[in-house]
Parts: structure tokens; sequence; C-alpha cells
């Protein structure tokens, strides 16, 4: 970096990082199991066009994304790619999901009614999944429209390929008993319809064995280093590295405060603070006040204060001044910190974390090697 | 909107809204002093260039912006105004400053020598901020500092205008002590210092009364419809409209569960669930599960089970289907529900609120009448 870099907090994307965790999630997989990609909401945050491409280059022939929009952006960058679109059809987007070769993940036999419609009006087939709810109560077909589609296999006339998807709520439990009954669902509910291959597992669900496998897997957060099984040891590797520049460094009296609503006090003598580039409207989660902690080259400091808009402020006690000065960088997320550990320090899910920096940072990619 | 607008959801901002709550700060204030503005974080994630511009045409002269980038991004827009950077001037930074007229806010001895080097250099005075920290232990000069300062004020050779500044931690909390303390502390650091004018109030301290106010206030939050007066009625009007489509309504049954983690149980027959199109990563904090609620028309309807990344679940139970089906706008934030209350439920406050919706969303703007 020069001198003159006039940004102060840094989000750095590795490509190749992407790419292995979507090889660790593929060698779960037995023969024939495609192994998809979900980079809905900007890939997590990290940059869908980058994620998407560098997935495409090997290999991943399908994504997933929650609107429309999201897929029209990627339609350019991945010709050949099927792109789903998991927020399913909404009346009157019928020719834009059609002219982009978008494939809807149909969630009602409203939804379904309105493509088939489509594909009439056409006069040739249009691919689409049937998306069946097997327990979250949030979008897909809820039973009542499953057996009405059992009882009407002819609702589905003009549509081709096909493909059916069930979503996982509680996957990263591996022990929770809605993970087999949610199994068993959708199978039986598979029975009662008219063949056709079948996608279930997310991330987590990859891991829950090749039960859960079907035709397609759909991992997101794995490939962007969240952790799929939280009780175990994380078998990805982490992608990103957020990073902020000290601005200013201070001696503080004993017994003053610091940051907004004084919420923190000095309690010995001789503390040390730095405030560095980063706060809340930089993703840094405010939630993660006196909780938080950062890495200043090898040394662990602990975030004290609130956090502010764009400011935080850290205890740099004891660090020589030739690593605690304005300029140097602090490490909110990396090597020292994973995605998942900040966020349990944020009282949230690694998820949020990502999607919490997209848009804020002026992303740098490192290319895979 | 037209039945083929792809976007599911929607962020207004009322321009108008914002010129109005400018004026009623600017009404608290005597002959003389000036209102400036803070724009930082994109003005708090609801767009600088839009929000300042509406600002400017209305008389505002003076804006504080976080970052150089930021600065130098508006003055385009700006060509008269005078722009602070509150995160002060970074070595070698010092001929960006310049060249587009920024005015950084000066947070220690070191900042000051840059920038009075920087002035050598060019032979003529460069205008400045000093930023005295009178409690936040954030930026700003550390009493040792404001010390020798005061013993050597040849340090100050070449910048001009100046303008003395300090920040208050608790301004919000009417009644705590560290407001009068810190204005004691700002009033005697600025008798040692040469004569200068002063600023030290942001939007709660603009309603601390005029002891508060020297001669420039900076009021930020409340310009956006964040309540200065946490205990009181809030004299501000609301500035922000956030909108989801709904996307699809399903009957559930009894015993089901809801969402990621089965956490939300539905207790009761006849429940009826709607799916909205935004979720975390458009800024709708996950942290308030279980606790927000939302606006169909004038009904007010609950948030269940847990926030998803693009996806949230209300209940509609109840509601005729005319009004709950899907493409029906859910309001959730706006004229039934403003910024703080969002913020209380989500255990947070206003200005993290407005900060996260930044760069989610495609954002319309109201015109002022």
């Amino acid at each position: 970096m020069s001198e003159t870099e006039s940004s102060s907090s840094r989000l750095t994307v590795d490509l190749g990082a992407v790419q292995r965790n979507y090889r660790r999630v593929a060698a779960e997989l037995g023969r024939g199991v495609e192994c998809a990609a979900v980079v809905k909401a900007d890939a997590y945050g990290l940059g869908a066009p980058y994620v998407a491409t560098a997935l495409a280059q090997i290999g991943a022939r399908s994504f997933f994304v929650a609107q429309v929009e999201e897929g029209t952006a990627l339609r350019p960058l991945l010709p050949d790619a099927q792109i789903f679109v998991l927020n399913g059809l909404q009346a009157g987007l019928e020719s834009e999901c059609e002219r982009h070769r978008l494939t809807p993940v149909l969630n009602s036999l409203g939804e379904i009614e309105l493509w088939t419609a489509h594909s009439r009006r056409l006069g040739h087939s249009l691919p689409a999944a049937v998306h069946l709810d097997t327990g979250m109560n949030r979008l897909g077909l809820p039973g009542y429209e499953v057996a009405t589609l059992a009882a009407e296999p002819e609702r589905l006339q003009g549509l081709a390929p096909l493909l059916l998807v069930s979503h996982l709520a509680c996957a990263d439990l591996t022990d929770h008993e809605a993970n087999s009954r949610q199994l068993q669902l959708f199978r039986s509910c598979r029975r009662q319809l008219p063949n056709m291959p079948a996608s279930f597992a997310n991330s987590s669900g990859v891991f829950l064995g090749p039960d859960y496998h079907f035709d397609m897997v759909r991992p997101g957060a794995s490939l962007y280093g969240v952790n799929p099984l939280p009780n175990d040891l994380n078998p990805m590797v982490q992608v990103v590295q957020l990073e902020a520049k000290i601005l200013q460094v201070r001696d503080v009296d004993r017994g003053t405060t610091v940051g907004y609503g004084a919420t923190h006090r000095i309690e010995n003598a001789g503390v040390r603070l730095a405030t560095i580039a980063i706060g809340y409207a930089e993703g840094y989660l405010r939630s993660a006040c006196g909780r938080g902690f950062a890495f200043l080259g090898d040394h662990r400091v602990n975030v004290v204060g609130r956090v502010s808009m764009d400011l935080i402020t850290i205890d740099v006690t004891g660090i020589p001044e030739n690593e605690a000065h304005p300029g140097a960088w602090v490490e909110l997320i990396g090597p020292h910190l994973d995605v998942d550990t900040v966020a349990e320090r944020a009282g949230t899910i690694g998820y949020e974390i990502l999607t919490s920096l997209g848009g804020h940072h002026r992303r740098r990619y490192l290319e895979p090697s």
C-alpha cells in the first residue's frame, strides 16, 4: 500500500480460498451429485461477479440468487450457467426471467401457474425448480398445495427441466430432530410427485451425510469460510480479511471513560488506547461493544467502549510504539480471528457479519494462484 | 410503481423532511450561531450527494464528513462550502486535502505539525479545526497535548481560519453529569488557547441549551429523523420509509415452527403468515428477531421467527386477503413506525438502523416541495 492510499479500512477477499472451499464441499459428494453455489446478496457481501466467475472457472455450473435483478446482473458473466432465483416469480417478471434464461424457484401453485402460462404463450417449455416447504414455513408450497400438485401433476406441463427443492431449518444443529423429520417429509412428497431430480442440502446439510445430498447440493456460507459444523472443527478456510488503520494513540488517565454513554471506565493507570477507522457504518456491528477483540500484529487487543459510526477504540497498553502508531493496520477479521468468532462476539452468525461488510468497503481481491 | 418493477424492497428518502429538520435545529440557535450538517457515512446511509445538496439549497455552508475521500466526492456538488474531515489528517494526504480545499479536524499535535508543515511548503495559510478531547478518549488532543499547545501557541502558525471543536459523549442523556463536566473543561481549554471560534454540540447537544452552542453546532442524526431527546417527544420529522413486498402468504399448522433454528412455534390454529423480501443482507438487523414489528396498511403485524438473509416472516392472521397478498408492500420504517422504535426493537440506536440500510437499496428521493 502506498503512503497516499486514502482509504482507512479495507476488505480483502481471497478467491482462491473460495475455490478451495467449493472443492472441499464437493469432496463430500458421491459421483453424479452436483455442487451448485449460492451467490445471493452479492455473494454474502463479497462480490457476486468475482465469486461466481472464480467458481465457474473450476467447474461450477449452477448458481442460486435471491432476486431476478441479481440473476440478470450475473448472466453476462455466466453465459452457460443455470441461474436459479430463490425468491420465486413475481407477476410481471416472467419476460425478464425468460429473456435472461433465469430459472425461478417456484414457491406456490400461483407461481407455477404464472410460469406455465408464460410457457404456453411462448409455445415452448421453460426451466423451473419447484420448492416444497418441509418445515421452514417461509417460502415453498405448503402441504395443502403439495397435495393439490400430486393430484393434478398436469399443472407442471410446459416446465422442463425440473428440479425439486426444499430447505433445511436446523442443518447446523447436527442432532436436531427437525433434520430427519424434514428429510422424511421431503422423500414422501417426492414420491407423490412426477419423477424429477432433487436438491435439499445447504452448507451444513452437506455434512449431514449422503442421505441429504440427492442430485444437487447448494452450499453458500461454507464457500465464504463460515463453519458449517458449529460444534466441530471448521473444515473450511477463511476467505475474508478486514483491516482498519490506527488514526490516533493516546495515554489515558485512570478514572476517565471511553466513548459514547461513558460506558467503559479506565480502572488502571498507564493505559494506552488506539482509535481505528472503522465502525458500524462500515459493518462492524455495534453489538460487539464490550466483547469484541482484534489483532495488532500478533497482539490480541480488546475493543473498549461503544462502537461508534466510523470509529472503534482498542486497548494497546504495553504494545511497543513501533507497532501501535497512527497508520498501522489492525486486523478485525483475518488469520488470527475468523468470521465465526467475530460473529459470536457480536451475538450473531457469520452470515450477518459478511453481509454487513458488503458495499461499505473498497474490496481487494486475491486471485487464485 | 409499475407491475414489472423488479426490486422487491425500497428505501424512500424525503429530502424536504431533511430540510425541515435542519430548519428545526437552526431555530434553536441564537443569532450568529451557524448550523453545520454532518453528512459522514454517506449521510448516515441516506446518500450524501442528495442530502448535502438539499441542505446547501437552504443555506447550509459547512459540512462534516469522516474521511478525506468522502470530502473529495462532495466537493464538486458543494463548490463554496467548507467541508470538514472529522477523522483528521493522515500522513501523505496533505496534498489531496489542500487540492480539494478540505478542512481537516486535527486530532493531535502530530496532525497539527503535518498541516502546518504543508502550509510552510505552500507558502500560504490553510484552514483547520483543532479537536480537543474533553471526555470521549477517542479522537482529539488529550489534556497533555492541550497543555503543550497552550504553552506553544506558535504551533498553530499558518493555520487560518481556525475552529476549535470538541465532542459530547452523553448529550442524549440530558441529565448526565458528563455534559457539564465536558462543557467546563472545553471552556477552560479554550481560555488557555489563542482566541478562535468554537463548535461543541451535536444533535442532542443543541437541545442542552445555548451554553452548548458556541459559534457553530454540528447536527447529524436529528437531520435524518432520529430523536435527539430520547426521553421526550421527538421534535424531528421522519425522513425515511423502508418497504418490502410480500412474496407469499400461507396458512400454517398449529405445532409447526417458523424459520431457522425452529425458534418460533405456532401455538394457535388458523394462523396465516406472509414472507416478505427483506432480511439482514438489506440491513434489517437480525437482532430484531422475536421483537420486531411492521405495518401492512394500518395493521400492525409481528415479525415471527428468525430474520433470514433476504426474507422475513410476519404474522398476518385475520388481515383480509385483498390486503395480505403477494405483491403488497409492507412498511418496516415509515409513517407508522419511526426509526427509533425500530432501533429499540433491534437493541440498538437509530443511527445504526440508518447506516445499515445504506447501499443495500435502490433509494428513491422525494424532492423538497
